[in-house]
């Protein structure tokens, strides 16, 4: 159960507050504000702030094109006409903050993504709290034998009991080490930014998040893929929720060019005009290598 | 006079609009919300919309340092610790999104603060109005005679006057043939694309422009500096304004240690102490160049 | 004529001087540097430094997936994996600083790219030089009648001449004044940074503009596309031949993946597959737009 | 000792292949190329390419300032114009990249620095060295008893055997499971991104830095800093050293104004214009809190 009582309590009075305001407000993520959606064994997401909505992109964009904009499209049409070709500043005038508790290891592959402002949890200052993650049995998977980077079946029995033993195991005795480390019997106790070297990558931090919608899908394309490791999709997909209940129409864009669309190269082009006038084309023909010919073939039947 | 009587009515219709939120509410910034503050002769900056408030600094510190930040410090004092410490990204947790009407030649100084999102009207794309900024004449200064990139004097008289009435009557020409080339009688007309490039750099263009607080901050430290050109500062001065009414305690700590402060070098701190010690200190015996004493001496005054 | 002289002799200077190096060198790039390429009528690209190779892309791919990574693919084959897979980080590994001289209203779009590193000169501080683009016939387009931002049929006869003249006398006009309002006999002068603003939109400036090989890649697909603007795409196709001869295998997936790739949407997805199966897909029947069929229709014929 | 006997014949061969360029050499830069300069007890500073110099910095400057800037004022004074009134493009038209080996805690700050481009090695692709960094006992420093966020005495005796006994052992036995998690006597062995989790914080990562000589700056000022952590001080200092040895005039401006300098705010200023007065100023009568005062008397004092 990720959230304390005392948190649920803060929640509940910070949705408890309405106020006035002349800004413009989405109905959608109004309904998300401050609440939290588990994630994980102990994660969440939970939106602390947002600015904008479809309307918001659709107004920058006429700022730019001007009043002929007006009366050429519908605000649909336009915000699908701007994702197509790939015009990503009125997507930027949309933000969202977000208040993440997640494993380290995916607050490392997170982080990667430069274009956001965030505020991590110190633990140069303070203590962190016993919470690991340990993943659910489903979720134990072994070493792709077919790809360096992925998973394969998932792992049973007793192979998989002694997995979930050692990951307990030695997460509770480097939190054990931690607190002693950090609090020693009539001494000083090792310094908070040296005692935390001791905890393993599965233990829980939390942060502030804020990006921008364009950035934001840029996020979401490379971390809801299947290719993305499960743990930090797990937060994506949740994410994704959150985004089409705020911005709808922006949302079903990028499912529809973004997420559910592929790009072809020249040759694959060539191929695809090929094989729609009737031709046979094989891996040889093609003038792809073998593992680019089977990404091909995969995005093809989708 | 910068707005129309439709851009009129359009701000009433924005500011009539009140709806309920979640949100955390400025009440500065909702006073300030869509209206239009006049800058120069036809330019005007307006507040479209904002997230967060000085509460939203202080939360995003706490998440960083734990809770043993609320005991320490109240959240005016944890904010000019953290202005003090140079720590930027709890600022960066404010966002403001601004509708700008500025001159071209402030919009190209304006656009090399990168980190900004930004929606400008497409002269490729529409046909821009008939508005140049023409120097109010106590702004109409010579070239400085010490500063390569200063004014000096204000002109007056004659020569005050042959500046003006060259500046409206190429200004005036440029537009005509602008307006003649994109609509020749009975011909197609030139493209928009190109024939924009007649148009002097004083004429006005429009742009969305979103920013965080932090690098807002740094915006205004430059453009509301004494030695910035004066019309970006007229913009500057203006923002200054509307930040300081949105977050009071930032803006007060800003105006402290950033506008009001002084950064002096090594061989700065040692003449100082030394003139604390209740010794003469000279340039020649400052260890500084000629430029950087004057500097060092005006910094010290004032 | 854009190089003067004193120019000419410069780069001749800059390539004389060989000196050792233990850094990586690419051979094409050497016999680029320091040379100026001609684009348009005045203006230029020319490289004045640059770090690393195809190589040094593959070596930063191979410190992230580390030793396995050697054996499984040829360098190019990493390289095109790379492209295909949109791994970003590895292509910003390699940079490149130009030295560019080009007309304002090109400079307007170019800076939009953000993250490059600018250093242009100052109009504040120094007396820009009496050089304005003037389209030569064959680019001399009206605007478009299907496409708000696009150019259609070239001007011919007077039409054409009256274009020209029109650039020409309102462009030296605009100098004569700015000369004259800048130094006046026995008078200061107004200030240069007022007096610039007289200045039309088709003069020359130059910059230093620094960026990494993804963001450069980034503004090549989007400026030497056949939608941008004909007179940014002369300055990306000289680019393009720059980074062919730089980094060979990164230009050639860029060119097979990017350039002459194609992106579809979950829909043209579907059409596609129904068309490979034999099916007759009309737009009626395909879930898109008008003008999204035709771009679809487009882009499967190439 | 961080290098392998491959990793030192490699650099052996990498420093013997001396080339040919018309690119801008630095001496100072071309010494370091390559070498693994120790930090801590694995880690390594090592730079692998760079771009530009001192004189660099000049030359981009002197495009935006033009002509006029040549003759008033030689190269060093330039230089340190720039740093004092924070004109931070000239020095971004340097660039480094370093390869680096460092604990993942360090990592984890190095990382928030945003605007750098990273490649680290992949522990989703590849398995991970058993490498831990364990504090020398003149750094197993207590937690402050003034400073939530710093180091006091330093343990001795008893205590400070107890803690390297825990850090390692606990890190010997997380990587014993983390092996033995990968690959199980007949069986597949757990996937490689879920196997790292086990990992503790202090283990040694790798990753490609590059960074331009602005960016580079802001790290090393905040860093290199007696307030910054001694781990990721220990790699700053190193850097710093390097810095001095490519762009000696930059980076002694650096210390001038950055590393020895000091920032007042308005009452700082105020209280410095009293005390050279010959006042006696108390923080009673100094407008500032305490712990601000204190900072201030002790930037005074140097």
């Amino acid at each position: 159960m990720p959230l304390s009582p005392e948190q649920l309590e803060q929640i509940d009075a910070q949705r408890s507050q309405t106020q006035q305001t002349l800004r413009v407000v989405s109905a959608g993520m109004e309904s998300h504000l401050y609440k939290a959606h588990e994630v994980l064994d102990h994660g969440f997401v939970r939106v602390v702030d947002y600015m904008g909505d479809d309307g918001a992109i659709v107004q920058a964009a006429r700022v730019s094109y001007g009043a002929g904009t007006k009366k050429a499209r519908n605000d649909e049409g336009l915000i699908r006409y701007l994702m197509r070709h790939w015009h990503s500043t009125p997507f930027e005038m949309c933000e969202i903050k977000l208040h993440v508790k997640l494993p380290v290891f995916v607050a490392r592959q997170w982080i990667r993504h430069r274009t956001a402002n965030v505020n991590e949890y110190s633990a140069r200052y303070s203590i962190l709290d016993r919470e690991f993650y340990i993943p659910a049995p489903e979720h134990l998977a072994a070493q792709s034998t077919v790809n360096n980077q992925g998973r394969g079946d998932v792992l049973t029995g007793d192979e998989a009991q002694r997995v979930l033993d050692i990951l307990r195991s030695d997460a509770g005795r480097a939190y054990d080490h931690y607190e002693q480390m950090l609090n020693q019997e009539g001494q000083e106790g090792l310094a908070r930014e040296l005692a935390r070297m001791n905890l393993p990558a599965n233990i829980y931090t939390q942060w502030y998040w804020k990006v921008d919608l364009h950035n934001l899908f840029h996020f979401l394309r490379l971390r809801a893929d299947a290719h993305a490791q499960y743990e930090i999709r797990a937060y994506a997909d949740v994410m994704c929720k959150i985004v089409a209940d705020w911005v709808p129409a922006a949302y079903s864009a990028f499912e529809d060019y973004r997420m559910g669309g592929a790009n072809f190269s020249a040759k694959g082009l060539d191929c695809i005009r090929r094989m729609i006038a009737g031709e046979e084309v094989t891996q040889e023909g093609s003038g792809m290598s073998k593992g680019e010919w089977r990404e091909f073939e995969a995005a093809l039947k989708g």
